[in-house]
């Protein structure tokens, strides 16, 4: 039986496994992808504490490496299920390979981008339509692309974008951005970037390719075409807790509720980084809930099986 | 008048420098001598994510000019205290050499371990005395350790020590501990752990690192040589809130209580790092709960102030 299995390979994953393996803890990492999580698409990192100039894929590649030379084994396997147990005999995970008995479970598995859900996104994926500025932002050089949101990563990625493209519109369906106000200025200054306001899409159209969408100005109602060449979305993220028991509670968007110590509402799980409740979600949060958390642990583990 | 004073320049105070500066915010940090605080001196520090290699000086020196690289002011002042005011008129900061209005305040001024106070304590900071298990016990593999002290924190760092060193002695000065009996009683049962009592340390040896102490009987009077390797101190913490207004609720540690998003029971102070009550005491926690902390000051900021 393990002590700990990690569940998610992200900056929160990471930082658990490095503590968890560093404090001797049998203890593994269940990853369905490649370690990193998000920041493996971030372009630039420059506030994370300590590191100014590190991109997002260095960043947590030396996080991965030092997870491992404390001897943290991370397994390419996607987790299914969590099956509770009884206290003393552990919880069972399940992945689409193997089934493994553990003392604590650490949830970890992050968030992924929410999509807009009108008609002709899911099919344009790939083509025009994207989540990530990092990975398809060069594929849009001297293209016109509209960036659908207002929050720090919407105006962050428009600026990013700009690197490529000829024209970058950001729509956003309030009247002001919610970014931080010194992007908001950067993007206000920057010739490249435009906005609509008030509006939201309706559906995004071309065969194959995107060259329009319709957008619909939520105050008046009405309905227009806009002429783009690529749709980057960003408005919000989705907790990956498909897998996660119904007794773990969670809010109403879905994220895992957990107390300062970052235990759940189920006894020898746990859970952090961008799948809990919290207003603040940054790499450094994230891994700060995640040495927090494996501290819990320990304490679980000695009051529970020792 | 100030969006946010920031009290104390350890790790906690410099990441929510960072974000503050960087999300524009009018603000300034007071910090009595250099910023750091007690990662400054820390050796080595191997579990900080992402940057393995780094000493603490560097460490802290990197986050010193990133929240500056953002525009973040910094004064060497020591604050006296604060005076609470009414919702919309702010409260008053008072250092030792001026008087600040502020519409938010945060409390960043960690807590330091108490010390022996024994010849030879200081000079062996880093080579062979420590304070805290979790940072150092790794580099005393296969070594003989003394832990003084006999509450809760020195039988579990105790126990924590035992992966790592091939000994470990409990030096107490009463004759039995004051930590938990669970706690006790597996200190007791591990066959790595033994104890002296009635002793205090009288002098710590060894040129460069520690190889002796001097103990003495705190009953017969008598003074021994005890051969070791290091010396791990827990005889507490002393968090610095002198200048805390008693409105703000503490603990019976006296570390100030906050919430999940730092705040804490005046509306308008927040606190973050080592000062705060919690059980995971490192410099990536700090740095994480410093982030959430500014995000709960642009909230109340926008919410009072806006």
């Amino acid at each position: 039986m393990y002590d700990l299995i990690i569940i998610g390979g992200g900056p929160a994953g990471l930082t658990a496994g490095m503590y968890a393996a560093r404090s001797k803890l049998n203890v593994v990492m269940l990853e369905k992808m490649m370690p990193g999580g998000n920041v493996s698409i971030t372009a630039e990192v420059e506030n994370y504490p300590g590191t100014m100039t590190l991109s997002g894929p260095d960043l947590v590649i030396n996080m991965e490496n030092q997870a491992r030379s404390f001897g943290l084994e991370i397994k390419s396997e996607e987790v299914i299920s969590i099956d509770v147990g009884a206290g003393i005999d552990g919880h069972t995970v399940k992945s689409d390979s193997g089934e493994y008995k553990t003392k604590a479970v650490l949830i970890a598995s992050g968030s992924s981008p929410r999509r807009i859900g009108c008609p002709g996104e899911d099919e344009h994926i790939g083509r025009g339509v994207s989540y990530c500025a990092t990975c398809d932002g060069a594929f849009f050089r001297d293209k016109h692309v509209a960036v659908i949101g207002g929050g720090d990563s919407a105006v962050e990625e428009g600026l990013y974008l700009t690197k490529f493209a000829s024209r970058v519109t950001i729509i956003h369906r309030r009247d002001k951005l919610r970014a931080t106000k010194i992007i908001q200025e950067k993007a206000m200054k920057n010739p490249k970037i435009d906005f609509i306001w008030d509006s939201v899409v309706e559906s995004i159209e071309g065969t194959p390719v995107v060259n329009n969408i319709k957008l619909k100005n939520v105050k008046t109602g009405a309905i227009s075409d806009f002429a783009v060449n690529g749709v980057f979305v960003f408005v919000g993220y989705m907790p990956g807790t498909t897998f996660v028991p119904s007794m773990v509670e969670k809010d109403e968007g879905g994220y895992i509720i957990t107390d300062k110590e970052m235990r759940t509402s189920v006894p020898g799980i746990f859970a952090a980084g961008d799948i809990t409740n919290k207003k603040q979600r940054q790499i450094v949060t994230a891994c700060g809930d995640a040495a927090t958390a494996v501290k819990s642990v320990e304490h679980y583990l000695e009051w529970y099986f020792e």
